[in-house]
């Protein structure tokens, strides 16, 4: 039991001298200690330029064959990765320790927000894929998703979100409309930093039915604005309070501040024998459970990246597409994929910030190092995006099911070509043939509780979270699969950035030997069925 | 897409209205918007008195065969819930909010603290199982268990811990030490409810050896004591600042709270027609998806008291059994299962809290509903027992690899002998079936590590926390296993209480189909070994 403490106590006295250290100001543990944002800009052209071909894919879209070249894609990302890097990142603790002030229904940002919100604008990146004709950039929605995500990962309190109410309109003489109720959970609903801030409404009308039908969409300026844009008087919407929710940050940041941490912090020594014998203990990295957890938010980062931008290539052809044909397949696509990107991400996400929190151990969870607001965060996001169950009802019971199937054989469609086209490559046959026979597993899954909800149309409640994140491991598979196949052939052609394309092979490794395994039990799951569920009275819960 | 966010207002909405109810102060909101802690005291004698025959266990152990009695402990047992629900759970919320006050070094406890601390004296429990001739009650730490889970669950920031510290001592003339350095992390470490505080202070003496080997352990109290017992002088140890750290408090009132929320509100329809058709939406305990998070949580809260007061028992064999052979065999139990019940009740416990965050849709990270303090509270409660990680490989590598696999054969032998004594019972072979199946694969398992361990002892590391969760599982299935057998008994003799024993019996089949099928991606996982993990160099992890 002593013995227990004591061997604890080592590792907490790694952690408070480095702590110390850092008060005592060395640069070192200051990089380590507090979360700055550093721009992935090598995997993100990896992404773009590699595994999804930006540049061919914008030639086949007539709105960008002319204008967005690889020059220009690069140059905003450099411009985004500097404004995120040097602006955005800095004011993010500045953001959570200071917070927004509510003045009798007026709201001031914190220091710094102002100033950075001007270079914001300035840079064009609020409008970047706003239509030209809207005084915006005209530029593809897949480019913005890039510069977002960097946006996001500095500083996510920033931006602005759908604000989602329950209020109602009642027509004026005028033609106008009076709102009254109120919003809650607006992000950035109110503030100091632009002339004007147009909230966006769902109101009912007067007799309006009731559920989702009855809703309609008005626009509701901070400040009336007169026909010629100038502003004109304030109007009657009003800040009521700033709710004191949990903060607001990303879980990619989390892998940053704990991969540095992993490397500098000492604990114990490596059970294979010494790795730094000339320090008193091993860097934590050298653990395989710590190795583990930064391994995992790895694939999870990186895989969750190009699933993302992948998906945003088919909202540009939604968008943009030539033919109807064109559209409605990327449609299909992206209609699929959207719930599970939304819902298993934020899942992965979530879980690689609890990861964070654990690495850095018995300090994780003091504030001053940002791992405990990155945990936080990624819970609301599980909320914002709708809850998990609900996605994955949407996939489901709506996507894959009410469509009979046929959305979901698009996409096996596409896996199912990539596997038949490698499945003579013997170097990613590791990857291609689970993937192949999972694949396969997807759509008799599918089948068999296709099967059990005739009989009784709960099985796809019971079913819908597992078969989610199913879906979610098979397809972060499938990315993982070809970003190896890309890595593979960069090597083959002599590319000299070998510890880049080894790392992804190795983390695609990693993911289908100790991530995807994980697709077993949810089959088992699934196999369980609804009644297990159900039998229980709920006036039997608790005694 | 504006079908998906109209969609996603209506459950919103329904919160709201809730939200306002609460607000306009109708009773029946506030009950299920504030948990209110309930002590369970029904399944708590199902435990201890049906289950572990705590009568006949004390009778075997002549310290208490002669003075507790089921009467005592019953009576105990009342007073404890008594003291938590009407004291101790309403002072949750002001301690949250309220906070400690810290002043130059002296620490003033949130209003009403103090009162509830002298009952909790006059009743005994700070002392229950210390020895009569200390001062204590003497009675058993089983029954100190169970009062203390009532306790921590109403008021998870009540009671102390153990401080963690890096201190010096110096050897004084007058034969004391004088000790110096700072404590970390200390619960209760200095507050105004007692007349003196004393701290368990581990320091090193001057020229102690390096590591574990060159601690002391050394009482500091915050008063200095005369030779007769009477308080003297204030001692010079002072607390330096109350640490901004997370809030603390239990997982089992997140089920109680999201039971009784999920039971009130309503949102959607039940996909297999309206359940509530006179109200205009059903209550969300309806749907499948918000049944499997409740079933989940009332799984881990009984499995998990079941095994802790399991352990207890064997924790008062050690102290207080007859033979040598009696305690040393309940000390390699205890010592086996210690890591499991620590890091795996964890882990469990923060997934409860998280699925009641979920129930509780977009309002649970509103801090007034209080999960959001749980979901906190849980997760800091991973860091105070060692990290999973840490409990893991002492579960694998000390306990388990470390005796050659004898203490595990002490456990996986008690549920063999509990497999073949009911493989007969055709109504417990839905359990015992697989359970068996599990325990002999547990050996098998720990064999194939056991035999690449050889190879290189970093596979342990790579395996331990799958290995934990594996072991954590079986356990658990163990103990639903054996509460099934107990409820089936008791209704096959004609007991009335059949809502109370069947659910026992469909929670118990719950774990086994929705929960124990996790299993399989452990093994799985752990088949991959340890090379995906660590054939990535440390600088090629970012780029």
């Amino acid at each position: 039991m002593l013995h227990d403490v004591a061997e604890q106590i080592c590792v907490i006295e790694d952690t408070r001298r480095i702590y110390e250290d850092y008060k005592s100001g060395l640069t070192s543990i200051e990089e380590t200690d507090m979360p700055q944002y550093k721009a992935p800009l090598r995997d993100m052209h990896f992404v773009l330029h590699e595994l999804l071909n930006a540049e061919e894919h914008y030639a086949k879209l007539p709105a960008f064959q002319e204008t967005v070249s690889r020059e220009l894609i690069d140059q905003y990302l450099e411009a985004g990765a500097d404004f995120c890097e040097n602006e955005l990142s800095p004011l993010n603790q500045i953001g959570d320790s200071e917070g927004c002030k509510w003045n009798d229904g007026v709201v001031t940002t914190p220091t710094g927000f102002k100033a950075a919100y001007d270079k914001y604008v300035e840079l064009g990146f609020p409008s970047l894929s706003v239509p030209e004709e809207h005084g915006g950039q005209g530029l593809p929605g897949s480019l913005a998703t890039a510069i977002s995500e960097m946006v996001g990962s500095a500083n996510w309190a920033w931006g602005s979100d759908l604000g989602i109410i329950r209020s109602k309109a009642e027509p004026q003489a005028d033609g106008s409309y009076a709102i009254s109720g109120e919003k809650i959970f607006i992000s950035a609903g109110e503030h100091d930093m632009a002339d004007n801030i147009v909230h966006i409404v769902l109101a009912r009308l007067p007799g309006a039915p009731k559920g989702t039908k009855g809703i309609s969409l008005f626009i509701v300026p901070k400040f009336n604005v007169n026909a010629d844009g100038s502003i004109a008087d304030r109007n009657a919407v009003r800040c009521g309070s700033i709710e004191h929710k949990m903060g607001i940050h990303a879980s990619e940041s989390s892998f940053q501040g704990a991969l540095a941490y992993a490397k500098d912090r000492l604990a114990m020594r490596s059970l294979s024998g010494p790795k730094a014998p000339e320090k008193e203990a091993d860097p934590i990295i050298v653990h395989p459970a710590v190795r583990n957890m930064l391994m995992t938010q790895k694939a999870f980062a990186e895989g969750g990246r190009a699933l993302v931008y992948f998906l945003s290539q088919y909202a540009d052809i939604v968008e943009q597409g030539v033919t109807e044909e064109d559209r409605k397949f990327a449609d299909n696509i992206l209609s699929l994929l959207t719930p599970i990107a939304k819902a298993f991400l934020t899942e992965t996400g979530s879980e690689s910030a609890k990861h964070g929190v654990q690495v850095f151990g018995g300090h994780g969870f003091i504030s001053e190092h940002g791992m405990e607001q990155i945990v936080r965060d990624t819970r609301i996001s599980c909320l914002y995006e709708g809850t998990t169950e609900i996605q994955a009802l949407d996939l489901l019971g709506r996507k894959v099911l009410g469509t009979q199937g046929a959305m979901l054989k698009d996409f096996t469609k596409i896996i199912h070509k990539f596997a038949e086209a490698n499945k003579d490559n013997a170097d990613l046959k590791e990857f291609v043939e689970p993937l192949a026979a999972l694949n396969k597993e997807w759509g008799d899954l599918t089948m068999q509780i296709g099967m059990k909800a005739m009989q009784n149309p709960d099985e796809v409640g019971a079913a819908a979270v597992d078969y989610l994140y199913f879906s979610g491991y098979v397809t972060l598979a499938f990315l993982w699969a070809r970003m190896a196949l890309v890595a593979q052939q960069k090597l083959a052609e002599g590319s000299t950035e070998t510890g880049f394309y080894n790392a992804k092979i190795k983390t695609a490794r990693f993911y289908f030997k100790k991530i995807l395994p994980r697709v077993r039990s949810h089959v088992d799951v699934i196999a369980g069925g609804l009644d297990p569920l159900m039998s229980l009275d709920a006036e039997d819960f608790a005694f």
